[in-house]
C-alpha cells in the first residue's frame, strides 16, 4: 500500500493541514515543521499526490483530451504533441474517446465524474453542442481544429479554414486547372463548410474556371477513395482539392485504380501535412496546417485559463502554406 | 465552483462519511439518510467523485497508458481499443507518453503522483526494466505486445513472436523463394530478437534456403525504407520478412523508387495488418496480429489485478494468421 498523507501525518504526529501545507507551493509552514514532516514522508517513501491534494486546492491537473476520429492518422501526432505539451507543464492527458457517442449529456457526466480541471476538444467534426455542454458545466474549453464564429464563448485555437480554400483554390488557378472539384470531409464539419466557402469564393473570381463539389461521409482513407470512384464513373475535374490528406490518399487510390495518372490526368492537393503525406510513395502535394504551433498554443491557452477562468474567450488562428510534392502538375510559366 | 461531498454533507445536515457511504455500492447506509443525501446532491448539482471518493477506497480508477511510439500508425488502432475497452469499464485511460524517456525512476514518479491504480506499457521497444520498476512500486502491471521470458513477474499479453517468424518463413518457403531476408526493427526491441530467432530457425529446416538479417533503428516508414536502400546498394534477397508493417511499407517505397517491382522482383510480407496495410495502393500480405483481442484480453487482465493484485504471472498469447495481398508472389502448385 502507497502510504497516504494521513499516514505521514500520524507519523510526524502533526495535522494532516501541517502534511497538505508543507507539500503546497506558498503555504505557510514552520521550519521546524517542514523538517518532521519530510522526515516522515522520506520514511514512508509518501510523495505528494496530486490527487489527494486536489481536494483542498480543487485542481487535480487533469486535462480531458476529447477525440471522435481514431481512423485518420493525423491524430497519433496530435496525441502525441498534445501529450508531451501536458506532461512538460505537469498536466496529465486523460484521453477521452467519443467516436460513437452522440449525447453531450452522457459526456458530460464522465468528465464531471473524474473532476478534469479542463477540456480540450481535438475535433473539427464533433458537434459544437459538445464543447458548449462542457463550458456550460463551468470547465475550462478550447477546441483545437474549431470554428471561432459558430460558438463564441468556447476558445478557439486552429486555421482559418475559409483561407485555406481560398489558398488551394489559387494554388489550382497558378498551375493552368480550368474545371476544378472540391471533395470535402463530412458535410456537417465546420471545417468542410468553411474550407468549401473560402474555394468557391476564390474560384468565382476567375472566370476562365468552374468548380463542382461533394463530400465524403467522413475524414477517412475509404471514404475518401469510394467518393472518387463514383466521381470517375460520373464525369470528373481536372484537379482536386481534398478536405484532408488521408481524404487525398483514398482519392489517388481511385484515381489510379482506374488507370489513371496523378498529376497528368488529375491533380490533387490536400491538407494537414501529416506525417504520412511526405512518405515517398505518397508524395502528396498539401497545405501545411502548422499543427505543433497550434497544439503548443492551445495546451498555453489552456493553462491560462486554469488560472483565469472567466477569460474572454479568443480564436488563435495560425497561417498555412502549400507544401509542393508529386500530385499537381508544375506552375504555369508567366512573363 | 462544482459541489463537493462536503457541501452535500453541510446541506443535508449529515456527516461526510455519511454522504460517502451513500455514493459507495455495498455501503451500509439507511433508508432515511440516503433520501436526505440524494436531495441534497441533487439540488447542489453533486455527482459523485471517483477522485474524492479514492482517498476512502484507495482506488483512483486511472489507469496508466504507456507508449513510446507515435510514429507508428497501429498505435492510433491501439489507443482506440484502449480507450474503450477501459472506459466501457468504467476505468479512465491517462495517457502517458515516453517517447524520449530513459530513466525509469522518472516515470515511477510520474505514474505515482497521479496515484493510477495500474500501468498498461504497451510497446515491446521499452526496456523491460520500465515495468520492471513499476511493478516494484506495486503498481499493477500489463505489458502488452511484450514478451513472457525476459520478465516474469509481469503479466505479458501478445503474440508468441518467434512463432510469427516461424509463420514467416513457411509462407516464403511455400512460396518458393529460396534466398530470403529478415529486415527487423530496433536490435534491442524483444520483438525483434523473437522474430528473427523464429524466423531463422525454420528457415534451417529447408536445405535449399538461405537467410539474412539486418535491422531498422525504429519501427517507422523511413528506417525501413532507409535500410531497403542501403540492402539495394549491397545485394539484396529474393523476399522479405519485415519487423511490420510500417517498416515494409518503408521497404515497399525504397523497392519501387529503384525501378523494382513487388512482387515480381522482390516480395514482401509484413507483421501486423494495420488499418494501411490494407489501403488498396498498399495492399501489403502480412501477418495478422489480432490486437482487438490482446487488447480485450489486456484491460480484462487489469481488472482483475486490481480486485486481486497479488495474482500469479501469466502470459496471454494469441495466434497470429497470415494475410495475403499483393505483395508476395502466389504459392507453388503442389501435387
Amino acid at each position: 500500500m502507497t502510504a497516504t498523507l494521513k499516514d505521514v501525518a500520524l507519523r510526524a504526529g502533526v495535522s494532516t493541514s501541517a502534511v497538505s501545507r508543507t507539500f503546497t507551493a506558498g503555504a505557510s509552514v514552520s521550519e521546524k515543521m517542514r523538517r518532521k514532516v519530510e522526515k516522515a514522508a522520506a520514511e514512508l517513501g509518501y510523495s505528494p499526490n496530486f490527487l489527494a491534494r486536489s481536494l483542498t486546492t480543487r485542481r487535480t491537473k487533469l486535462i480531458g483530451l476529447v477525440s471522435n476520429n481514431f481512423h485518420n492518422p493525423i491524430f497519433l501526432e496530435v496525441f502525441d504533441l498534445f501529450t508531451r505539451g501536458l506532461q512538460d507543464r505537469g498536466l496529465r492527458p486523460l484521453l477521452v474517446n467519443l467516436s460513437d457517442e452522440t449525447d453531450p449529456e452522457h459526456s458530460v457526466q464522465m468528465l464531471q465524474q473524474y473532476s478534469v480541471d479542463g477540456v480540450i476538444v481535438a475535433s473539427s467534426t464533433l458537434p459544437p453542442a459538445f464543447s458548449k455542454a462542457f463550458r456550460d458545466k463551468g470547465m475550462a474549453v478550447v477546441n483545437t481544429f474549431g470554428r471561432y464564429a459558430s460558438s463564441p464563448d468556447v476558445h478557439v485555437v486552429g486555421i482559418d479554414n475559409a483561407e485555406a480554400g481560398r489558398i488551394a483554390a489559387r494554388e489550382l488557378a497558378a498551375r493552368g486547372y480550368k474545371n476544378v472539384g472540391f471533395l470535402g470531409g463530412p458535410e456537417t464539419a465546420t471545417s468542410t463548410t468553411d474550407r468549401l466557402r473560402g474555394f468557391t469564393e476564390e474560384i468565382a473570381r476567375h472566370p476562365d474556371m468552374s468548380c463542382s463539389h461533394s463530400f465524403a461521409t467522413a475524414y477517412s482513407f475509404q471514404a475518401g477513395r469510394t467518393e472518387m470512384l463514383r466521381l470517375l464513373e460520373t464525369g470528373h475535374a481536372e484537379a482536386y482539392f481534398c478536405g484532408d490528406d488521408v481524404l487525398s490518399i483514398g482519392v489517388l487510390s481511385a484515381i489510379r485504380d482506374r488507370g489513371l495518372q496523378v498529376p497528368q490526368d488529375i491533380g490533387v492537393i490536400g491538407l494537414n501535412d501529416m506525417e504520412i503525406a511526405s512518405w515517398q510513395n505518397i508524395a502528396l502535394t498539401t497545405i501545411h496546417q502548422p499543427i505543433r504551433q497550434i497544439i503548443n498554443s492551445s495546451v498555453e491557452l489552456m493553462v491560462a485559463m486554469l488560472d483565469e477562468p472567466d477569460r474572454y474567450p479568443e480564436a488563435r488562428l495560425f497561417p498555412c502554406q502549400v507544401i509542393e510534392r508529386e500530385t499537381l502538375r508544375p506552375r504555369v510559366q508567366t512573363g
